[in-house]
């Protein structure tokens, strides 16, 4: 019996994502709401542009939208046959994950939150983290399709937890974020040369993500690709924030980061990269890094 | 010609320091105020144990203290020789080194500060990494000895400037530690899988050293070894708010930080790992990150 | 014709107010979970106590009680007449004020989100103020019967702006706490006179509320007494931080407030009065502000 | 025998404060950098100008400057005699205020640090707040002429208190000014109107100076009239943060607000009201308070 794999949502990630599909399965369906996306994406890798209405007929149905509530209206619009498995790589909202597996067990389709990191290029490269959430059996049925674009593929808890620690995630990388730029702006202010030491920095405790790639790649050569834009790591701040709320937690960090990197959502144009929060800091302290 | 190279304060970090300068250098001094430890140094690595006033005659001295206040104290006891280089190796305050570099610049001594990174493993292992403030051509001339002890040995800027970098680094590891205990009480709050949530953060955006290595070494496996104590963490972090205090500059989050860490050395004993500061949470949220 | 005025939930200052409403109005119905409490109020006060179901027939319905979830649950067991008007003295959320609006204009019963301030003894006094949200006709209507409870009877805007008004008051008033808490133990670590130091501030530009009522009446007197529960007041700073969420607006000290009362009231017995958040900074300084 | 009164700066605050003294002491000494001032001061108010030198013969010296670097400028340019009294009413620095005491005890003359708070308005009425430091007998000695500019005259401990409590003032109206921005700024965003909001928090618990004030007269009304310059707030609160560092407290809102006030001064030009901090968070939630 062939297993047929559907990706709805061809946007950076999806489009790079969906491109392995074809090489591991029989039967690829893609569908994207500006349809020629979906043709142009069948005719470079063969997979088959399909009506919404197809999607649902196939086994195993991706979806990699900007928001949770952009899964819910396609959720609306089509019903998976009994024993589906919905894998959602969008970086949504634990609660919707919760409500959406609820609404989807009734008809007998399991709901993964299934969120990844890796950006476009470990898409491109299948070499993304899924973090995933839901039912243990509907993960183990599901793996080999996500092996397909991923690496690391980790089952974190019930339903919801992939969404939760996707949002964690990308709050951690923002609070690292503030941080470089705080302590590189003021070491720039103490006239110490940034690229020695953050070759230093890389080398000790301070290290991260941000200091081994963000720093370099994006602000201190002022190049600021547009590859995840600032406005969605807001929404990952704030779901995270939303996460600490209901559990009536103390985060003093995570709550003023949300703010600072709130307030350099507003001051930049909508399709700005993330690190651009890094100039925030800059007009506040008139100090440019680089 | 053999240069003598010297060392001052034996303590985690220096007497293992020192105990790569016999293997380079013919004549290595030792002192310590402790002198019995100066004297096991000598036996067990064949380096000298010397009266402070000897110390004076060495062409290279090392010092490795807790503060930049008991470097001062030993810089009003001993003055060494014209042509001498000081390489200060405590994580001592920029301002402390330019007065200390003004100071001997008068006895035609240059002061190079040059404190280290990678904790007693590194100091073990030759491995330290050495970010040094000062004069340009007595860098070049120390760094055979610093070679010794340390793999990246990088000269970032005038004097003060490798204290500085410290004060930076060690305050971007506390904001990483603060971030990543808020985002793992965050996450079990939840009820996700901690080892499996770090799994993917360590693959991902979020990581940075503190969740490569405090995170699973120290904090998730409670063993909270004491390498480099919370009090030093503390006054490290007020160094750094200096920095931005003196350049007038806005930095919240290392304004809260600090506040915090503060928080957390107020809490615990002082012979307690920095690593403890996730305590300070775990009693906040009554959340245990396990 | 004679104005029917009801009023649920006689809690600390519930039974306060209501106790004026027979002053002024010839019917007076009361009505408490706890029914004994009614009971006495009926007694002591000349109200009548009356079942939930009998309620329904007044012209104008008080609640007041600790949630709007509370609230809710009485909503789906009564049904005012048409023509009726619900006052809700609650610290409420405003969100659940339009919905709950929205559900009674079905029924032709307008809803007025109505909280107040002046804690118990102005509740005794009748000397409150209500902020009061909702149509402004409703608002004429049932401002006599606000005004044998208080002295300031101000509409502040469309339905949920009362309860809007209401949170931002109180999370400025946890911000003044915070802040009168955080200077006094500075002046008390640097050797400075409270009471003299209070004096000044009182004079000065520094001056609120509480540095005029909480600092020496609950405060520097050791006495916390129990009027206002911090669980509330977390409830009531969760409830602002949320409206700044749904604007997306930058806020770092309300968002570092709530962290901070959130933390007083993991700490502190549930029935804490509001002002022992001191006791948190008291316990982290090791400074007791006496 | 007469007392002579010497006055020491007539800025703003000086030149109102110094118009009293004739009325109350015989012989009046004022002095100011910008000597037509002082020249003006003596034709307005019968004081008489004189050289800095023979300020050194008053016995009761005021000083009035903008920061205590400047004070000590002064101090180095004139020895008063034995027995005088300086009062020094600048908002300095307390660990300023100690060097100062110490070095003019060697001359046997007191050094008061003084500071005052009621702004020009309150040096025009002479109602001013006099917060004093330093040697009690001192204090009883030179309290009649603090009496003829101020209303209460109140000594607050050691040397360098009344700078302290001057600059916790500072801080905490500092804290109440980004309070209320936040808080006004949230209920804008939801549609609620400001003045009546205004009416319901000055009646209620979140009540403060600044509401009662710099909200309705400056921030509401767009005047934000130049009376107390955002610089001198910047450094006032910085000193509170310095008293912070000194004692390692843990006082995160001070932190952060004085990170907030610091991004305020860089962003406005520097003759600018302290009220225009509040169009940081205008500009940074492009909500504006009116």
């Amino acid at each position: 019996m062939t297993t047929t794999v559907a990706f709805i949502g061809l946007g950076a990630m999806g489009y790079r994502m969906a491109a392995h599909l074809p090489k591991h399965f029989a039967q690829v369906y893609v569908w994207n709401r500006n349809f020629a996306k979906a043709q142009q994406h069948a005719q470079q890798y063969q997979s088959q542009a399909v009506p919404l209405a197809q999607i649902a007929d196939a086994d195993i149905i991706f979806s990699c939208l900007p928001t949770s509530q952009q899964v819910d209206e396609i959720l609306q619009q089509i019903q998976p046959k009994a024993g589906a498995i919905w894998v959602d790589c969008t970086s949504g909202e634990p609660q919707a994950a919760r409500a959406q597996a609820e609404r989807l067990q009734q008809f007998e389709v399991a709901f993964l939150d299934a969120p990844v990191s890796g950006q476009t290029i470990g898409a491109e490269n299948a070499s993304l983290t899924f973090m995933v959430g839901g039912d243990e059996h509907a993960f183990h049925q599901a793996r080999p399709a996500m092996q397909a674009m991923g690496q690391l593929i980790q089952h974190v808890g019930h339903s919801g937890a992939g969404f939760a620690v996707k949002a964690v995630n990308n709050m951690m990388m923002a609070m690292h974020l503030c941080a470089a730029t705080e302590g590189f702006s003021t070491l720039k202010a103490h006239g110490v040369n940034l690229d020695k030491a953050l070759n230093c920095i890389n080398a000790s405790s301070g290290q991260s993500f941000i200091t081994q790639h963000a720093l370099p790649e994006r602000i201190l050569n002022r190049s600021f690709p547009l590859t995840f834009a600032l406005p969605l790591l807001a929404k990952d701040t704030r779901i995270a924030v939303d996460l600490v709320h209901q559990a009536k937690l103390v985060t003093p960090l995570m709550g003023l980061c949300q703010s600072l990197i709130q307030a350099a959502a507003q001051q930049q144009p909508a399709d700005s990269d993330f690190s651009t929060a890094a100039q925030l800091y800059e007009s506040l302290n008139k100090i440019k890094l680089e």
